[in-house]
């Protein structure tokens, strides 16, 4: 991981200011001499600039993300508390960590911090910007906000609009954590039970009833401490060994604020601004954002293409069908680089 | 809403005592000369012994539960706070309200509490015993371990036993109430904010994506206070106001010990002591108890019915979907009576 010290004021969409805000990065393969070989990884919710990590069997080379032909760059996302500036970090303003008075961000303002990191990489174009879930949030935003600087967007269980079924999700998560009087105080060391409730909640939309069924099956008469139970805790635990409530809370928040739309006379108009090759990706178990939601892009975008995705992990599908999305991916490359290459006969 | 005060000590599945406990209930109709013109409703994890009430459109002249007809009864579950028994009561050991202390209940506890309720009610037989949900568990139950009391089962939206999908869910609600101090120091008046975050979790499996976004959907540019956060907060308060925070800990521990097979050799060698006619019904839209969960226990009983219902309101929909519900089940007793009249005159 790489560090961007910025040297100015950071001013989010809602005119809040972060005073020079750090930027957490990580970058695999070489950037040609034009600039332009990228492709821009934007993460979901509690991952990081680690693509590597995050979603193994994608980066290096002959794989997806490939390292011989493409500069891969990720960035951990404004909030988080992976590196990039967020509310566990000290507010120089006050020499003590911003906790609850984080500003609330947007996914413009993550984007607009990822265009401080692209310049200062030297980068002129994004060959592909890919994200799936709030990654694919990002991915949408920088397609309509700097349409002329991306060719490709790849937009995995993803939507348009943060959808009321999403945000229902994220407030029960919110309110579990309010329900932790260390959080509400706003302890530095607190929300560590609330946060760890609310991981469970979000754990309930990334999989499926037909995943929990499968294989938290107790075989035995028990009448207590079911496996399913267990499988909560420990996941709830392992959020919390690795993650700050209080980024937490901000990135459901910023989660929520997505709306591609917003200030740009709706979605169709802000749509209309894309100028890069669209593919759409749903997964067909997704429960978090149903294939409907994905292929939405795909139906207002013209020329735009979806392909569903036939999976049994619902949306973390996106973090496990990497075979097949290395596959609808690279034929979607193909075809528009086929199509690019019969327009410059014509 | 009357009560029956007994006067034995009840003695749960697992030895634990609970002195004289108070059974609340309801009834609706007059009772015949036989004593066997009953319906018996069980109800679902967080309504009361008034089926008017929480089934509107069920219970009156001419209705399903017909009153002009049919002897109807509801009982209070064990442990809820509805007047029968539960956590927020005083345990007359010790003088103080049982909270945590109070036992680990079943659902086969449950219905021997109906089986007190029914003796003293002078029932010799049950027409019809009716239950959705946990309620379904109840019903269930009470046609395995009381075969010869009842002729008919109709099963709605449940499961033959709990599933690790509901399980995970209740989990994520409990976590969530151990977030909160209050609860977790077993303050008399404690457990509110948690009990507030955990119904809003409940409310996401009784719902569907498809409600979620078609009624809790913002139309406008905002940020902030969508109205999907808004909806949970309000849900989650209006439990607050009605219901005890150790209640519900207690009542979704109970719901997650369902098991028609425990004790029983499984299963199928459990539901062959039924004697009764069954039914089961599904709901299209269901997230918690997919409509394969009560579809099993018609593909397990010999001559049992399955029908599935179309419903947009998912699980929530054996409250709405009455007029449905009504019109499946008064087939299914018509067919019933037939087939016995059928066999009669062979």
């Amino acid at each position: 991981m790489k560090k961007l010290i910025t040297d100015k004021p950071f001013v989010t969409e809602s005119g809040d200011v972060i005073p020079d805000p750090v930027i957490a990065y990580d970058t695999y393969g070489t950037l040609n001499d034009e600039g332009d070989n990228v492709i821009w990884v934007c993460h979901a919710l509690t991952a990081n600039s680690d693509v590597e990590a995050w979603w193994p069997g994608m980066v290096g080379k002959g794989l997806l993300l490939d390292t011989s032909e493409y500069f891969i760059v990720c960035a951990n996302i404004l909030g988080s508390c992976y590196g990039t500036t967020g509310p566990a970090d000290i507010n120089p303003q006050t020499g003590k960590p911003w906790l609850k008075t984080f500003p609330a961000i947007t996914i413009r303002d993550v984007v607009n911090a990822h265009e401080i990191l692209r310049k200062h990489l030297g980068i002129n174009g994004i060959h592909t910007v890919i994200g799936s879930s709030i990654g694919g949030f990002q991915a949408l935003e920088y397609s309509v906000m700097y349409p002329d600087l991306i060719r490709h967007l790849v937009f995995i269980a993803s939507s348009v609009r943060q959808t009321p079924w999403a945000i229902a999700f994220n407030e029960s998560q919110r309110l579990a954590m309010e329900a932790d009087a260390s959080f509400r105080n706003g302890e530095p060391e607190g929300g560590r039970r609330g946060m760890k409730a609310a991981r469970t909640i979000a754990l309930l939309s990334y999989r499926s009833s037909h995943a929990y069924n499968l294989t938290q099956k107790d075989e035995d008469d028990r009448t207590d401490h079911f496996r399913a139970s267990s499988y909560q805790e420990y996941q709830g635990d392992k959020l919390v060994s690795r993650f700050n409530p209080y980024s937490y809370y901000c990135i459901t928040k910023l989660s929520d604020t997505h709306y591609i739309g917003r200030g740009r006379g709706g979605t169709e108009k802000a749509l209309s601004r894309i100028s890069a090759n669209v593919l759409a990706i749903g997964i067909s178990s997704d429960f978090l954002f149903p294939a409907a939601d994905p292929k939405l892009l795909a139906d207002i975008v013209e020329g735009a293409e979806y392909v569903e995705i036939d999976s049994l992990y619902g949306h973390d599908g996106f973090l496990i069908e990497t075979e097949l999305i290395t596959s609808v991916v690279k034929n979607f490359w193909k075809s528009k680089k086929e199509e690019n290459y019969d327009k410059k006969r014509a």
